[in-house]
């Protein structure tokens, strides 16, 4: 077959025309170093990642460890450096050991897997992150997916199931920003022997004393039967994910995990920028409920105009909008008038409502709040 | 049931018991900044992540564009740096576009699930890595894993099939080095209608006109129906992946790749890296022929010397081992003499044999080579 007789893509401009039949296409939209925008988009939630401490964290590391970390963690991709990040994150948040992997979805990826065999069941939330979903379908264990925050239908589904099952939730749901019930959760699976697999993503930063997340929060951390994942890349301001767990776990992690095993180690920049703004927290514990308190001033302006919002439990808060089509003309008035905000259709959203998302910096000034709320407000849809 | 009750771990302390029995159990070395060993365990093919260009690109991108990417590349995550190295890699590679995904695991995730459904077949090579095995996992697509190597047991598969299907193969394999027959599957595709990806993870840099990579090299690069992964974390030095592939591929990604749109992006400082890396690799085109030189005197000297060692065909070597306990005995040995190799045991190789892995940086000097191999040498298991 000559080359361009080839067409066996054709599927694909079949699909991007009824993306774009549905108002549903998705572009990619380079930023400049510096923005004019004001940043209510980003999962920065400390405003960390440009603090010259974290720049410069970055900028050393590179230089004294290399750009890269080389090979595999198991192989020449582990420097003293992953190390020191892994003790002081385990010691922060409270666990016997922690793993660095090279992100956020691969730490799900790697606990979801190498946590449950084909005799497992994995009772996952209906709301969890997509690299939840993506660990549920890559282990081999079955999966029955719960109702929303519902204690009780896990527990249903535990008591039919009576064989080897863990419980996985999001700590607080990307989407909404609404927290799982994890005192509940965990209650419920000590009573059938099940692990809890808990994605603090963005609990960790935000939520718990000096930020040590939701399940310090809710009194689980180093708890023996709970396995936290956390990434690098939000309050911490730089790249990577964890896995936090009793140090069986993570010697298990090493041993049998795929997305560590065959994955190169973290950049050394990143695992620098990292272990800085884990020790800049420290330094600073006041920016996590700074972050919490920037959250409600959002939720309390938004909702005090009349708007539709999710009431955050941590630092994201959601609001509604009438359609898809709607909430992306929304986001590019807010855009115009100087705000970046996030914009979730589906297939982002687990409901098919679309919405704004808000992210509440910890270094939000209370004039930029201010100015967040009254953009958001003049330039909400009518009817 | 109180905390320390729990003992749904117990299979994990079974596993690690067997781990030990087998003499397969795995711990993370942490390396110190500067190490006197000799290195040929790294992916660092041709020697750049320690280079100044790469380290001080590294550090003026985190200075630049902060140390984290702070979202979703659909949301804040894409900076012009992103686009710029997205632009240049896939310049350099031959391609209309590419798409950087924070790994090379991720970007093989999001190839295989984005370009293939329900109703389509993936041909995948018994020897193909991880990252390729558990994207086949992840699609909703059947999988037909077929003998390595072998265009005709894809070309009776593809036939057999007769639907929408998508052959999949490393171009070169990470465990032994050896070459896929890349003209001759795309030939069979062709045949059949179906698309090609090529993982060119170690291909990149090493092979082609001035390292532009296998596909490049069998004269794929471009084509409208082949696909390629690449790494940013072994010849160019950095960190993550990318696909590249004809513009609509790269659009269809942007829209439904989960692992690309539910993944912070890339860090600055890696993607700076990268694209600093390209850049050297472009200055001086000379590294990629001396990184198959070395590998080549490598292989010579090995096997002059009786070991039983795989014909590199690009920038990997390995070396059979009587047995995973011998391996183990043996890279040991090489490191308390100086040098680090890497040591390859199940899971880790397809075959269940273990081997040492050798890996031809093109910065080794001939006398590092001689030394190389008469440490190999000495400290080879006898009988």
């Amino acid at each position: 077959m000559p080359r361009d007789a080839f067409d066996g893509f054709r599927w694909i401009d079949e699909a991007a025309r009824g993306r774009e039949a549905a108002g549903l296409v998705r572009t990619l939209r380079p930023r400049p170093p510096v923005s004019a925008l004001l940043d209510l988009a980003s999962n920065d939630y400390l405003g960390l990642t440009r603090r010259p401490e974290l720049t410069g964290a970055a900028a050393e590391a590179a230089r004294r460890w290399g750009a890269g970390a080389t090979g595999s963690r198991l192989v020449t991709g582990t420097t003293e450096l992953h190390a020191e990040l892994e003790r002081e994150l385990a010691d922060f948040c409270g666990f016997e050991a922690a793993l660095v992997l090279s992100s956020g979805y691969a730490a799900n990826l790697a606990a979801l897997t190498a946590l449950t065999g084909a005799d497992s069941l994995i009772v996952s939330d209906a709301g969890n992150h997509a690299s939840i979903v993506d660990g549920c379908r890559l282990s081999r264990a079955g999966t029955a997916v719960v109702p929303h925050t519902d204690p009780e239908a896990v527990r249903k589904t535990l008591d039919a199931y009576g064989g080897r099952a863990l419980t996985v939730t999001d700590s607080i749901f990307s989407v909404d920003g609404d927290a799982a019930p994890l005192a509940e959760l965990a209650a419920v699976c000590r009573e059938f022997g099940a692990a809890l697999v808990v994605d603090d993503a963005h609990g960790l930063g935000v939520l718990g004393e000096g930020g040590r997340g939701a399940v310090s929060a809710a009194g689980l951390a180093g708890d023996a039967d709970v396995v936290a994942t956390v990434t690098l890349s939000k309050s911490l301001g730089s790249q990577g994910g964890a896995v936090l767990g009793p140090a069986r776990v993570i010697e298990h992690l090493v041993n049998t995990a795929r997305t560590f095993i065959f994955d190169t180690g973290l950049a050394p920049a990143a695992a620098g920028a990292a272990l800085e703004g884990l020790r800049l927290l420290r330094r600073e514990p006041a920016l996590a409920g700074r972050a919490r308190t920037v959250a409600s001033a959002l939720y309390e302006g938004l909702t005090g105009a009349g708007l539709t919002a999710s009431r955050p439990q941590a630092a994201v808060v959601s609001v509604i909008a009438p359609s898809a089509e709607a909430a992306v003309r929304w986001a590019g008035d807010c855009r115009s008038a100087g705000l970046a905000v996030g914009c979730f259709r589906p297939p982002s959203v687990p409901d098919g409502i679309s919405r704004l998302r808000l992210t509440a910096r910890a270094d939000l000034t209370d004039r930029q709040i201010r100015t967040a709320v009254d953009t958001i407000v003049a330039t909400a849809p009518t009817g």
